[in-house]
């Protein structure tokens, strides 16, 4: 993997990632293909959007179908039919946030299948090892996603536990790749601490003595209040090494995306495009358009007239706003392929207006637009 | 509209229907759009499975999105973005299946929405409206479906109301065709007399006179054994018209269609291709197949390795039984892209064997392969 800078303008930066299997134009937005597919749209429909790399979830996919069942066939890429790059989660925070009957050890966690109920064990070394057998292009280090909120003790014992968590990731990770070097092509490490500056800045120099080849911010999108949110990311990324990728993990919203770039952050991902289409919830260049809305049901006009996505080019307001009133599935992915193509056009226009030194009035047009009428 | 025979073989005949929208080989299979979407397929998805014509169902499309919302588009194919031709029924069956507290009299039927409740009135003339509405290019007349199973009274009585109904549609379509000449291309009459075989031929030799482009078999694939079926078709077709295109409506697996063309039958609309997909049924080279099935969980081959649609030459069995079992929507899709091309190349493979005067032996694998696998 090689990380080269374009463009910066001070802390915001416009770049690229070089993968064996492709070329991620950062600031990059990475589609979630939960289950090895991108909720109601093919992979070509997910490449037309222009999405350079896709998010799979090693928790789920763990569960369902089984990483013995991807393995088989070489891995997730062939398995969901996409050739492009695919970072992988390292399922902590879903072990966190999706299951039950849980307890933590310093070796690892143990929970309960929310699928079949079956007792699950999952550790840095199987968490690495999974995503191994998944053919992941980026794989994430397994850690414990600080609960929100936490007291200072808390999230110091949580973020230590994941720094050991975290070379015995890149160990097994480093083993992995010695025994097959056509696999694993780079790992990022994940600095935690909470909402606490000195925790996060502990912890992201224990991580930079591992060596990652980029550093994901985690714990945060959480539950914690916007401003707190970019305080943390405020203290920490001047302390980031310049010439590694920035992953804030799980955000966010066109304006969130934004503001974090500015403040240093170089890829992102998140479920809000697919998933609020699916609720009916369509972003555009108006702000977002509930498209259920019955002042739509006699609208012939595109859902979006500056856009260029098939959906806008084909259909009009009235017709996706038909979909929806009878739960005709085209209706929800029709959503999907124009709020994925919004989303990476978006995220072109944050490249453009960083190289022109412009960033802040495009971050104060998204504010115009969404800030009376978020949807996060 | 013209139809053409191209080669005719014992009953069964190869041909073809000119319109100005486009040319439909016949057999044909018409995929059902019933509100203005091929359920969970895109109109080139359709397209590219080979349908030359679409269904839409005039009685579903007036209750959601309306008529007028669709006019407003200048018609059902800009609405829906198909531009090749669409053929609508006439609303006349589904208010018999579908309708609550319907109350018929010689000028129509009054019934209460199913969508909201509301009190509509649908008559021949209104339905022709509506279909010229829609901008139709094969519009049906408007019938009444006769029970089964009915007396021979019964039967007869429902013929005579719809010959009469046939009447004023024919009326209605001449007065619109004239009043608008680019609207309205063709019209089918529709043959009833429930399983009677002398009031099928009384009610064909009286729309015959009307002249019509040409003529549907209706009130059939309404709880009737195959075997009565094919004898009412057995009786009727021989006095059908020669150069007019014969249609079956509603009908039916690919057993059904092939055994229904050897009798003389050109066209057919069915949603048995586009449900099954949404259940998980697939139709294949070795028969049906049920994706859910467990034995399918590993298997890394190809829906239908003699298949050439994008789900077979892009996924396996063993992915789509995942999508299947994770409710994933794209399951959905990738099921229904395949059964709509599973269904084009049997009618593809009907006409080659009309050409070759083989059709009997493929209709003798169609049963081998179904007969004891039968999902109708």
């Amino acid at each position: 993997m090689k990380y080269s800078i374009d463009t910066a303008n001070n802390l915001a930066r416009v770049g690229s990632i070089d993968l064996k299997k492709g070329q991620i134009i950062t600031p990059a937005f990475m589609p979630v293909g939960t289950y090895g597919a991108v909720k109601s749209v093919t992979p070509e429909e997910v490449n037309e959007s222009k999405a350079d790399i896709l998010l799979g979830n090693t928790f789920h996919l763990m569960l369902r179908p089984g990483t013995e069942v991807i393995k088989l066939h070489g891995g997730l890429h062939k398995f969901m039919n996409w050739d492009k790059p695919i970072l992988t989660d390292s399922g902590g925070f879903q072990v966190f946030s999706l299951a039950s009957l849980r307890t933590i050890s310093e070796d690892g966690v143990s929970f309960r299948s929310p699928v079949d109920g079956n007792k699950i064990f999952l550790s840095p070394e199987k968490s690495i090892e999974i995503q191994h057998d998944l053919n992941s292009d980026i794989t994430m280090i397994f850690d414990e996603c600080t609960k929100y909120p936490a007291t200072e003790e808390v999230a110091k014992k949580s973020m230590e536990l994941s720094l050991r968590w975290a070379q015995r990731s890149k160990k097994r990770f480093d083993e992995l790749r010695k025994e097959d070097s056509t696999r694993g092509e780079a790992i990022f490490g994940i600095v935690q601490g909470g909402m606490y500056a000195d925790l996060r800045l502990q912890s992201l120099a224990s991580l930079e003595e591992l060596n990652f080849d980029g550093y994901a911010i985690g714990g945060l999108a959480v539950g914690e209040e916007r401003e707190e949110r970019l305080k943390v990311l405020e203290n920490l990324i001047p302390h980031m090494n310049k010439n590694k990728p920035r992953y804030l993990m799980g955000v966010g919203t066109p304006l969130d995306i934004a503001e974090s770039v500015k403040l240093g952050v170089d890829m992102f991902d998140c479920v809000i495009p697919t998933r609020h289409a699916r609720n009916g919830h369509l972003f555009t260049h108006r702000g977002v358009i509930k498209i259920r809305n019955a002042c739509y049901t006699r609208d012939t006009k595109p859902l979006d007239e500056e856009c260029e996505c098939y959906t806008c080019k084909n259909y009009s307001l009235a017709y996706l706003r038909h979909l929806e009133k009878s739960n005709e599935m085209l209706g929800s992915r029709l959503s999907t392929i124009h709020n994925l193509h919004y989303y990476q056009m978006v995220m072109s226009n944050i490249r453009d207006h960083i190289k022109e030194d412009s960033l802040e009035s495009y971050i104060e047009y998204l504010r115009s637009i969404y800030l009376n009428n978020d949807t996060s």
